[in-house]
């Protein structure tokens, strides 16, 4: 039986179906043309088009946090890759698997030091580790490294591959089963018994002084429905961190409001603590440096590691819980169910957005949240609000909602998705609307348009800047002119309408969500 | 007397005003407060803000394209300065100075691993150089050494600033005069008298069989009349390189199309030829390497320097002429004028756009190209055309030409720009649509809408997909939905029309340049 002969595309992508990749999100160039070729010749491989290179990787970002799975983007040398980086740094921290295939020129024409030659590894080593194709035969292997160490970390990894080593024809590498594919997503160290205990004895110690901030896969629901029973064993307080990855959210789930944004209400909340207990996340410090604040927000000798990233926390607060003896979820430890609409003639604020996206909510939805005017008040209020899953940025490089959102929406095509997005960030990449437009998913974008960069304006008070100079009222201004946010998606295929009072909105939020395909709404504040 | 006392976030802006800077491309975050707030204070520089960095980082290269000095771009931390990487690639690879300034957490904050904190030198140093601030008393040096820097090699340097330097206060550095600031602008190295004496026997002796590739200084109005001259002389052909930072063009020129693209036709262009002299350029290699085709364009024995980039090729041009006793410029040597209008129902083509743009091109004008459509058969139209000056996308990274003719526009006021642009690579980066608008630049934009990314349709076809799978068609294509890109300009605040005949985009284009501020024409091709 003759061998069969598959170019080193070919290759790459049998590999990648074979651990378990189903789509990539793409923005190729010359150097990746044999790659684009080879996507033709698998089928188990969807292509997304984004129009940016932060699109993609966005997007690959949404799409694992849904999935646990890494998505493929494809990227055009060094620029492709560093236009994408911004959001591949959000994955970093949401500690979300996401593979990079990065052309690079043909291996003998590096040294020529062509427009586009740059250091593609120095960029990828940025957020993760990266991997360089040497040859032909390394393909296979070189892919599957990269996706393994991706849902090892889990984490970025960047496979660069030249345009040659694509190119070139070589026997191609038996399949393995699918089933075997299908069990390459994440997975999480198991907590060691010793911890769990010791964390119990302190928990018992400390009483109703107990503090424990759920992250990362704490945030499940059997994760929050044990964290639910430990606080109402023990009188704790709940947090999760400020920017989870995946946090699930309303009905039948603890009320966990996200620690403060600003380091006094933080310190605040967890100073007089005598324990504070961390669950699937780092120790948590202030997102900035504030002279005269502490940058750790709890006292050292206070915090407690039940779980770090990349441990499996569900499990180990399912054992603390059941080491401390709470009993089974009851009434008491759920949120009550959110309130309804605010009044219909009311202006549209943080505040009414908030309360009345919780109150439209559908259920099952997933909404990408990012930007905190009208983020924070929906967090706040959608505690009891329809079962969902909230996704948040992660790592502070705005412009990562709309990508987000879009990726989540291509990883559940079934359920509902909410972009609940700040104007400022979402024109680092409103190419976004284009992709959802054209992949037709159900999203619907709520832009908070209050035509500034608020937080900025915040900041610049808190810097003792209250009387702004013309400058900085410009620089933190979106105004002049105003960005049109129904153009804008008309222009991307998307449609688009305008809200200014609660009934507007909550009307146009439940026409968006009835039917099919993205819409958006410009939400005048 | 008393000391002055100013923040080291003032003390940077006082030193770079000193160095000749005179705008700042922002757009900041809350690490770059103190210099949002310090800038207010600064009347000699202008704040330009876009919304996202690589509009910015583009707007500083145009700038500096057009006036020789450094524009400041200000972005925030590893992420900004990621976003605006791809157009910092094209500044490198145009050898244009310019200045990052990028703020970073409070020195105390960093080891904390915060949710922004990531290795920004590393970012920079793959473009450039990097500067970190390391103490209040560090910035006044630091910052005048990054400007120094950018400007000496030239290319970019990046300047990465603590908050907490930005905001200590110290004695203020006395300001030297503003003569002595002035001169702070690109200077070039001066070439060896022998070498060009060298180069003038080699010519003398290949004579006809000489090729000239000009590039970077050489591209002057001056460098190219010393160049014409010596073709007059000797039959030499003369070539820019294929994507030059700025180009004199048009009345009063040789005409000097750019060297091919694809490697067949340079290789046609250069092989045969005894002697290629290249001025202001480094050796002409493909852009891309293929199988078969070798990397250097001209054959190695045939090569021969006058100046490399960064030495003054001007100079060493009017040497060269002078020792080779060709004579003062003659009609002989200037292109003959462009030919009119084309047929005025004919549609729009690549050929016919370029023949119409360089009809229509207002004196003095400044074009910004980028993309293939419609940017070569421009090139080759315009040889002819009123004087004006060509600025191409140097580096690859494709997002380049309306930020840099937003940089254009706020350098030279005065001159009407154009931004040839293709769709594509327009989409990277349509955000700068905005900054035009606010800083009502007389940029007319000129869209070259085929919807697809046609380089990439050329490329499958050159590795043999003639038949393209669904996959290929659909990653290569910007229909479905069809960008409209009128509306996008309306969402930015820039009037658009459309032209479908050479009329319509004549009378377009002569009213968009006789009126104030921004238009965009979308030309359907």
């Amino acid at each position: 039986m003759a061998e069969e002969t598959v170019t080193g595309a070919e290759a790459l992508m049998a590999a990648a179906v074979q651990k378990g990749v189903r789509v990539c999100f793409a923005n190729p160039g010359t150097t990746e043309m044999p790659l684009v070729a080879a996507l033709d010749r698998t089928p188990d491989v969807r292509g997304v088009l984004g129009l940016q290179e932060n699109v993609c990787t966005g997007a690959a970002d949404g799409y694992a946090r849904i999935t646990g799975r890494a998505a493929m983007t494809l990227l055009h040398l060094g620029p492709g890759l560093a236009n994408g980086l911004a959001n591949l740094h959000n994955a970093r921290r949401a500690h979300t698997p996401v593979v990079n295939v990065v052309g690079d020129h043909t291996s003998w024409h590096l040294p020529y030091d062509a427009p586009l030659t740059s250091d593609i590894a120095a960029l990828a080593t940025t957020v993760g580790s990266a991997f360089t194709v040497a040859g032909r035969e390394d393909i296979d292997a070189a892919t599957r490294a990269a996706i393994d160490d991706a849902h090892r970390r889990p984490g970025v990894a960047t496979l660069i591959v030249p345009a040659d080593h694509q190119q070139d024809l070589a026997a191609a590498v038996p399949v393995a089963s699918r089933s075997a594919a299908e069990s390459a997503g994440r997975r999480h160290a198991r907590v060691d018994s010793g911890r769990v205990k010791e964390v119990a004895t302190r928990i018992r110690s400390a009483g109703a002084s107990t503090v424990l901030i759920l992250g990362g896969d704490a945030l499940t629901r059997r994760g929050q429905q044990a964290a639910g029973r430990i606080a109402a064993l023990t009188g704790a307080a709940l947090f999760s961190e400020t920017f989870p990855a995946v946090a699930e959210r309303g009905a039948g789930l603890p009320a966990i409001d996200r620690l403060p944004y600003f380091p006094e209400a933080a310190i605040a909340a967890l100073g007089d603590r005598d324990l504070v207990v961390i669950a699937g996340a780092e120790e948590p410090v202030a997102y900035f440096g504030y002279a005269g604040l502490p940058s750790r927000l709890a006292r050292p000798e206070t915090l407690r590691s039940l779980a770090r990233p990349g441990e499996d926390a569900e499990e180990a607060l399912l054992e603390l819980a059941d080491l401390l003896g709470a009993a089974e979820p009851a009434d008491s430890i759920t949120a009550p169910k959110a309130g309804g609409l605010p009044d219909p003639d009311a202006p549209l604020t943080g505040a009414t957005v908030g309360q009345t996206v919780a109150a439209c909510l559908p259920e099952d939805a997933i909404v990408s949240v990012e930007g905190g005017t009208c983020g924070y008040p929906f967090y706040t209020a959608s505690a009891g609000a329809s079962a969902h899953t909230a996704l948040t940025n992660t790592g502070g490089a705005i412009g990562q909602g709309l990508p987000v959102a879009l990726g989540a929406a291509i990883a559940a095509p079934d359920r509902p998705v909410i972009a609940l997005q700040s104007d400022g960030s979402g024109l680092y990449t409103a190419q976004a609307l284009w992709s959802m437009s054209r992949e037709n998913v159900n999203v619907t974008v709520l832009i908070a348009a209050n035509h500034t960069y608020n937080v900025l304006r915040t900041e610049l008070n808190r810097h003792g800047e209250s009387a702004f100079g013309p400058k900085a009222a410009a620089l933190t201004s979106l105004s002049d002119p105003r960005v049109d946010w129904i153009a804008l998606a008309a222009g991307y295929g998307v449609p688009g309408r305008r809200a200014t009072t609660v009934a507007e909105l909550s009307q146009a939020l439940q026409a968006a969500i009835a039917s099919d395909g993205p819409h958006l709404i410009e939400m005048s504040l």
